[in-house]
């Protein structure tokens, strides 16, 4: 039976040592989604600088939550990111926003998490900047898209609620 | 046409000023879910002492994470919360780990955002302790349950997608 | 002779104990600017998008450590600010960006060192930004514009530096 | 034209990559002022405890501030600093103290944010202990004094307005 | 039997919900101690500037750090701290220095936890400082020696241990 | 005579420059102890769920603390850790719980800081959490037991204090 790598022998939270693992390059891509209303949708999108805020805004949350990830995560290494990027797309439907965010780094362990943390926080941030418009947002489909170690291959999540990959 | 609150006239983001609002006591509830393996679940709740501490950790990063909800969100005021409470469910499916997130405080502005918050950094915690055995997790479903002002009634969300608006 | 509030009696550094001071609504306005060349103003400017951005990620950047300031300044209170503002000018000789900043709460201490703190950060988040293309950058003119308190009178400060006011 | 390394293809705010790029080791300095009354400046120095407290307070909040820059400026690598000194000087004048801050690391970034972080904090902490007797205080000439990279070689800021350099 | 106030009726961690509480005056006073070597002690002395700042260094790490004791133990509640102050003793047997803290709020809840940790960062960061001529230091003896509501009377611990009183 | 090596040449508070120091594997183990009522250790154990609680609270806090030990210790490096983990003991007595802590890191300097913090955090958690029913509290016995470089031999502290070694 496979074991949960956070839980030690006796049974209790540990932060996993990779003190002895290499240092390698590491990426992460995570992405998840917000659903508003198309009203909500247009309003942001109609004031050509409102958007710009209120992504922008909900980018450098996401950011900033990723370097925050080892404060946010018990059980997460601290990590100086050498990178962390959030985007945003709006399918052809109109009813959500879609959040990307990728992570790199050279340390010995991944950056999932902090991929995860930012779309995460990006999508709070979405939300409390439009809550007072539209209550029927709803944050989802938070999951990892990608993960590469050295850039000699990519470990994909697999399994049966992976449908997607960023191009 | 409404307008976003935290867009000022000239459309730039803007902490609405709540200055001048009466303190009233606030509460908010939300939820959210992390979708997992069965055996996953069964991992999580095999080994007594490991259980608790998976969902313990997640339990207290969640209410850590709501205390610093003022810090993540940009335009969200700093409060001082008087009670945050996260709790776990697992529906009968067993498919899934649902997390529900309460916030009190006696405020000028209510705590949603910090019941999300505590429902979102709780999920990741245990994303993060279960990465290493499942891969296919999702956190998803995250939303507003019900927040009330005054104690004076509950504003309840309605239906799936209720349009419906703050009194 | 008049004695550094924040030492007490033995000459050691000390927070200043409000415990027992009215309960007032606070305002404070602060301004400083950041010197840089035309060129980069152009830059800034020319990119809508960019522009936007810029300006956005200081404002964020202000309004973020605003919240921080207690944090920040060993001595400062902690305060749970009910508003804070940042906003930018460009003088006509477009040599440089004003950055003027307010910050507002109902408490028992002023908020000066947040206002100054969101212009000083913000300064500092247009610089980074800019650093690539611009070696000239310099910071100045960091000052109190505006004080108030209750609303029942402003205590704007006095003194041979002071040659503005906010209108 | 040169473009801002912040602003991606798109516009946006955007942390710059640095995971490809060589450790190397960095150093910066940076300077600022605050400008004060004769008499405060002589209130900081005739008790000689005190003056001690309100340098020591701010050299330390200095210190600190360099250590949380990845924090508080967005689009800032976080670097884990291996140097940070922050130091005092008042010229003949008597009118201000001129704050020097050097910052170090070996990594793939410089470093000059972190000094200049580190310079504004200790200003605005000075600022915070004297605001009680001098309200006359402006903090300004804050900018960059000197960046190395690997000791091969130094990358002075040039330009217009450099018209010193720390001997 | 007396029940722990932060486990819940399932027994799972739970922050205590305050927010019917009265708000009142709280102070908080607590000691600890960090025994040293008298040739360390000596050091710190012998050198004016110097002990100035090892003392001066603890002093504002301890208020610092009570200002963030909400963010460092999970379960307190975060609070707007009016005052606190750290002070050293030394003892004419000259092989430890004490440490006195006290914090005050009016809130719904005490401040014994900041007073606490306030005095244990004060005794990390004198141990840091230290720490390359001495290693024999050990902290200890940290507890409440008074706790105040309203003024109305005093909460001193009860208990064979407590054999001390702040006058 | 040794010199306080957090003082430089004119006795100011200085971090230590190990810019050019070798990265080699630092590890450190400490100790600390809460003394508590034989009743109130009674309490944590006696509800199965509630003593992993207080307990795994207790190391979740300490884990996380010492992640943040350059931020809660002034002239601490910050370091990115790459374990730490938090272990508790009850000796025979029954009249105490025993918390050590351990870290680890490839870095340029030791994290005796960080086991040590994290040894202080997590008994003040248990304090918070057992205040209620317990008044006599006390925490004690704070020191480093070990401290290794390379793994080429160890550096245990020496000295009149030091009387035991973890196995």
């Amino acid at each position: 039976m496979k074991r949960l790598t956070h839980i030690d022998a006796r049974g209790e939270a540990n932060m996993v040592d990779v003190s002895l693992k290499p240092v390698t390059l590491r990426t992460a891509v995570a992405r998840g989604e917000i659903r508003l209303c198309k009203t909500t949708l247009d309003l942001i999108e109609s004031q050509a600088v409102a958007k710009g805020n209120v992504l922008a805004s909900a980018r450098l949350a996401g950011i900033l939550a990723a370097k925050k990830t080892g404060e946010l995560i018990p059980l997460c290494h601290p990590l100086s990111l050498t990178h962390c990027e959030v985007n945003f797309e709006v399918p052809q439907a109109r009813d959500r926003i879609v959040i990307i965010a990728s992570a790199k780094i050279a340390a010995q362990t991944g950056v999932e998490m902090e991929a995860l943390t930012a779309v995460s926080i990006a999508a709070l941030t979405i939300y409390d900047m439009c809550k007072a418009v539209d209550r029927t947002m709803e944050i989802g489909g938070i999951k990892l898209l990608l993960k590469t170690k050295r850039g000699s291959g990519s470990n994909a999540p697999q399994g049966p609620n992976r449908n997607s990959r960023r191009s």
